[in-house]
């Protein structure tokens, strides 16, 4: 049995993993990221790493070095040929030669990609995209992520840079974004998007129980306006429908550009499950450019959750 | 020196050359579609290529068979593996076996893909885009056409019906556009969708010589606002900076998305050349995720014109 590891860099957490033949995770360790110290310097993030990777591997009884590569999926702009992060906004990490210096440290392969790429090739070689060709996976969170594999491969663009589909307008002159683009399908379908929808919907109806349950839960979420709609909240319906308006929205313009096999969307918003995905596949039905293609992209929920972070970027060595 | 026929299927004419190794067209034909009749029927309409492919290797003094292949590009879903046209808005083209009747026909190779794939490959193999590794090409016309090449091939989509960059959203709710969505790229920054905004802004602006130059040549088209803006109207400019203004939007999804190292616009519009292409440029510039990156997409024009589709149909052999 050989070993691969798979870190997964984020805001909050890093996340390790050790992951045999089968993309089997055998062991884990979480660190918070900013547990030495909130300045987020990558020579500081760097050593939290080096202490994921050496827990994950006693926890799973091995050497790091008997592992055969270690895989690293990273936010930002991850140059895979150099093993440089080359540009970050959530961490300081710009110009930051990872590969080169973990493989000084633990002397075996390492391997580097984005993010979203990574844990869009977990679900590729052992989720809900496993055995497609074409594949696209978004995630709708905090923002929207995605990862294209196109041909079985990684597409990263030109500069590495590519892949951004939450960064592409699908409402001109719209919903303010965080890249500083108005509109943009992030602005709608990250889970952000969907709080917004809902804090917007009950201010303006003072009456609908979505404001009962932001108090109970103490916040607004993005299960706050399903919770309503399920409870039969009218509010909570319109603002369910008008977030797969414009999820179906982004959706179709991925399928009508890529066509891929499989579109996996993932994310705390899919815990719900049927009740967005079949609305979503209606809206989408209706919109696609090949109506008439006897062969159309299924859509489905990413099924590795956390984990496709961890085993997309273990599996990294063969993308 | 290895001669290749390419073969350009339209809507108005279906256009025919002979291509030589060095991509260089050394004869044409190019017969009305309709020439023998109007029902656009699919046999009707091989009988015209077949008349095309003569013409061209007659007027090359070649016989056909002496040509290594045969390229088809062909409006709607082209099955490049089955040499089948699957459906097609535009000709009564449904489930049309076009490769293997050629080849029973002409006994050399043939290959066939969607036009506006065969016209991005031209600019790929010779034009605007030769020497990059990823690329994609829009064409601004009637509609909006685009081709991606990924890693050097054409990107079909996995049922052949991918690359409709012109039928993605971009102003959700907005105009109406062919496909049946509302607010495509292709219902702003198709020809079509500048003559929209330009009779628009005539309507509006009675005073405006935009409307004296509609007189003046007999109708309203994609030069009119131009020539308007080009002389000193404000509300020309207005129109010429809207379309801009779209338009940017779109291409900036497209680098957001595929980082190629070039974007090739092209079609009728084009024609304005610097007056477009700066302004566009510098859209793009402010809107792109990767602003820190240092190799950023270049925008370009194609530079084929109307034999992108015959070469990069004479070249499918090696796509």
């Amino acid at each position: 049995m050989a070993y691969y590891i798979g870190v997964d860099i984020g805001g909050t957490n890093i996340a390790c993993g050790v992951v045999n033949d089968s993309c089997e995770v055998i062991s884990r360790s979480k660190i918070k990221t900013n547990s030495i110290g909130n300045s987020l310097e990558y020579n500081d993030v760097l050593k939290v790493i080096k202490s994921a990777i050496t827990s994950a591997c006693e926890e799973a009884k091995i050497n790091v070095n008997d592992a055969k590569s270690i895989g690293v999926g990273s936010p930002g702009t991850c140059n895979s040929e150099s093993g440089v992060v080359e540009n970050c906004n959530n961490l300081r990490f710009d110009n930051s030669p990872i590969r080169d210096d973990l493989e000084k440290e633990f002397k075996i392969p390492v391997y580097l990609d984005n993010d979203a790429n990574a844990a869009a090739y977990g679900e590729f070689v052992s989720g809900a995209a496993k055995g497609a060709k074409n594949a696209v996976v978004i995630t709708l969170g905090t923002g929207v992520g995605a990862g294209i594999i196109i041909d079985g491969k990684i597409y990263r663009g030109s500069n590495f840079a590519g892949g951004e589909i939450g960064h592409t307008v699908i409402a001109v002159d719209g919903a303010q974004c965080s890249c500083g683009r108005r509109g943009c399908f992030e602005a709608y379908s990250s889970a952000t998007g969907l709080v917004r929808m809902t804090l917007k919907a009950g201010e303006e109806n003072p009456k609908s129980i979505i404001n009962d349950i932001i108090k109970e839960d103490g916040r607004c979420s993005a299960r706050t306006a399903y919770k309503a709609m399920k409870a039969g909240d009218p509010v909570g319906k319109a603002v369910t429908d008008e977030y797969v308006k414009y999820l179906a929205c982004g959706i179709t313009n991925v399928i009508n550009i890529f066509q891929p096999e499989v579109l996996c969307i993932g994310g705390g918003v899919c815990n719900e499950g049927e009740i967005l995905l079949k609305p979503l596949k209606e809206a989408v039905a209706k919109q696609i450019y090949s109506k008439n293609s006897a062969r159309n992209t299924e859509i489905v929920i990413c099924s590795l959750g956390n984990d496709a972070g961890i085993i997309g970027a273990a599996m990294l060595f063969k993308s």
